[in-house]
């Protein structure tokens, strides 16, 4: 730890990884493999860059936590975070708490494919509903101008705005 | 070329390669470099596969135009393609010609960066006006349902449905 900033870097197989931080905490999770790290309390920021077969739990975020260049990633947050970023990465499973729902936690997402968002099913909360976040954008270049939609495969699990 | 295939592989610096074509060929151009590719008549699909720094014009495509795992590329279409599918790819420019603007195309991305469509600008045909694709997506989870919409840098380019 530096500071306000804890470096997590080049572990492998190391699956017992605990921080105890505040609210001023960065972490920083860069190169781990097959890993597991557990953040207990209020954290300002958590970053995952070039992970593999990570998993990360944690409790209250601040700010964000972010996911870059990683592969086979699950993340659980137990109470909230307003946002989670997660760019050229694939196969992100992001689990959310009840407290989620509200409209209280953006997922922003670019370059990436299989990310998915998982949250308590309202009819039987020890169980997971589990959607994922669309990947494909349509454009329809038209009047000089483009229209760009999401492509939606599996219609049911989205709200539509009327 | 084999059978109604056309093989176009690890050209590296070869700006001369000119194909004349028919509506049942397919071309597959893989792993070129610093090359242009010509292909003269109506053509059933074309696809780009691992190329960096390519050059593609094309006439008029029956079914497709994709590019996969490529960086920098020039794609100029001067009659008329359906559909452009842009994968796992970065820094493509797709030139579309006046016959597009009806809404005659469509361009597919995923996990892509740095798309740019152009074509005529209407006030000066000579010119092109060029746009971004978005490669953003932001979701809300909100009443057990996720709320996915493209994230607009930029709104000026394009249009919103009412």
């Amino acid at each position: 730890k530096n500071l306000n900033k804890w470096d997590i870097s080049y572990h492998n197989g190391n699956k017992n990884i605990e921080i105890d931080g505040t609210f001023q905490d960065s972490i920083y999770i860069f190169k781990c493999e097959n890993s597991a790290v557990k953040v207990n309390g209020k954290i300002n920021c958590i970053s995952v860059d070039g992970c593999k077969k990570l998993t990360l739990i944690c409790d209250t975020i601040v700010s964000y936590v972010e996911v870059i260049n990683c592969n086979s990633i699950d993340i659980r947050v137990i109470e909230l975070t307003p946002t989670v970023n997660i760019d050229k990465s694939q196969s992100v499973n992001v689990h959310l708490s009840e407290k989620a729902l509200d409209g209280n936690t953006t997922v922003n997402t670019s370059k990436c494919d299989a990310v998915n968002i998982s949250f308590p099913n309202p009819e039987d909360k020890e169980d997971e509903v589990e959607y994922p976040i669309p990947e494909q954008i349509y454009t329809i270049v038209k009047e000089n101008k483009l229209y760009p939609q999401i492509y939606f495969h599996d219609k049911s699990s989205y709200y539509f705005p009327k």
